[in-house]
């Protein structure tokens, strides 16, 4: 049976653009195991039955079905054990790197990128976007990421604990990335399929960092479609 | 020759209040270490020149002087491996959080607490305190702290990743402490010895997780002296 990741993507099947949906993709390519990418679409729910789950990222694997991206990380390195190790058998010391992502980094994100997402959504998946949006920032989105430039300067000051760690090393990993890098980055890949605004100054070591990242694993970040300018 | 480990304290030996000394004395009681405290002041920089350094803590362990307290936790780890690990050979691992609490912990506790501190200070130490730090902020210190009770709703808030990470788990370590709790329960630790503020509401996952670590090592945290209301 085939290895199979059910992501989010855009009207382009090829537009992967889900933060959670990029931690496995990197997971993955980070184990060295190919995988078919099963695109899914948002209110495609009843296609995610089978694995009793209502989200992507979902993992089949022959017959293991692994919904949640942290979930599916776990279940790489156990499954995986001689290939490189994504948490090193520590997967409890990867929680605060994800609850910094999600609750601080991906909520000032989606503050400057939400309005991009629709044209890029088929029409179904557009307005549900649309409305559930609008009704979690009580206002069109086009207002939410309206002084996005303005706020660009504390933007790139909330992702000083990031700037520091990097400055130190290479990747949150070490010398190697590892899913420590694939959280983080995952946010960088929501913001890069989907919005041309220019999130960071290249001189900045973040910059440097992201550059190492979409290089790395033969450069399949870089690959996917990219938000035009 | 005794272990030795040279602490910021107050006019009282007994109050150590230095988040990274506290760090350094977190994971010497994790590796089951006895340890002597040397009581050490600000300005006395001269008293640290056999370490060439002019900050503690610095750790003299028989013939090895170790200032810097990540290099404290990855000496320990490497000189006493049959030990309880601080950081499971991944010490870079733990950048990130110490990058978080120093940027963005600290430097939102800081301005809490700052004016607490110089009533705990020997004459010599409170003047330059006083003086280095109304330099740093531009102010009086009493300014700093003024609004600080309005802020302690912004100042939680904050704490999210925190937070979310100690709901899914005991500690950031995982079922037990480990140097990230360390590095972080340290920036609690210098309020608990300088001010008597009540940071955390009690139902707060974030108290549930301090309490653990003051009961943690027998207790250490918790007798030490703390700051009157």
């Amino acid at each position: 049976m085939a290895r199979q990741l059910y992501e989010l993507c855009g009207t382009d099947p090829a537009r992967v653009f889900s933060p959670f949906c990029w931690r496995s993709r990197f997971a993955l390519a980070h184990k060295g195991l190919d995988f078919e990418s099963i695109p899914w679409r948002f209110t495609e729910t009843e296609r995610l039955a089978f694995a009793k789950h209502d989200k992507v990222p979902v993992l089949v694997d022959g017959a293991r079905v692994v919904p949640d991206s942290f979930a599916i990380a776990r279940y790489l390195d156990e499954a995986y054990p001689e290939r490189p190790s994504l948490m090193h058998g520590r997967a409890h010391a990867y929680r605060f790197i994800q609850s910094w992502t999600g609750t601080v980094f991906h909520a000032a994100l989606i503050r400057l990128i939400v309005s991009d997402v629709p044209p890029l959504l088929d029409e179904k998946a557009r307005s549900y976007f649309i409305e559930s949006r609008q009704q979690r920032f009580g206002m069109k989105l086009a207002e939410v990421t309206r002084d996005r430039e303005a706020r660009l300067p504390e933007f790139r000051a909330m992702l000083s604990p990031l700037r520091d760690a990097v400055l130190a090393q290479p990747f949150l990993g070490g010398d190697a990335p590892d899913y420590a890098d694939h959280v983080v980055m995952g946010a960088f890949m929501w913001a890069r399929g989907t919005s041309p605004l220019r999130l960071l100054a290249e001189d900045d070591p973040v910059w440097s960092w992201r550059e190492r990242l979409l290089d790395a694993y033969g450069g399949i970040a870089r690959a996917t479609p990219r938000a035009e300018a």
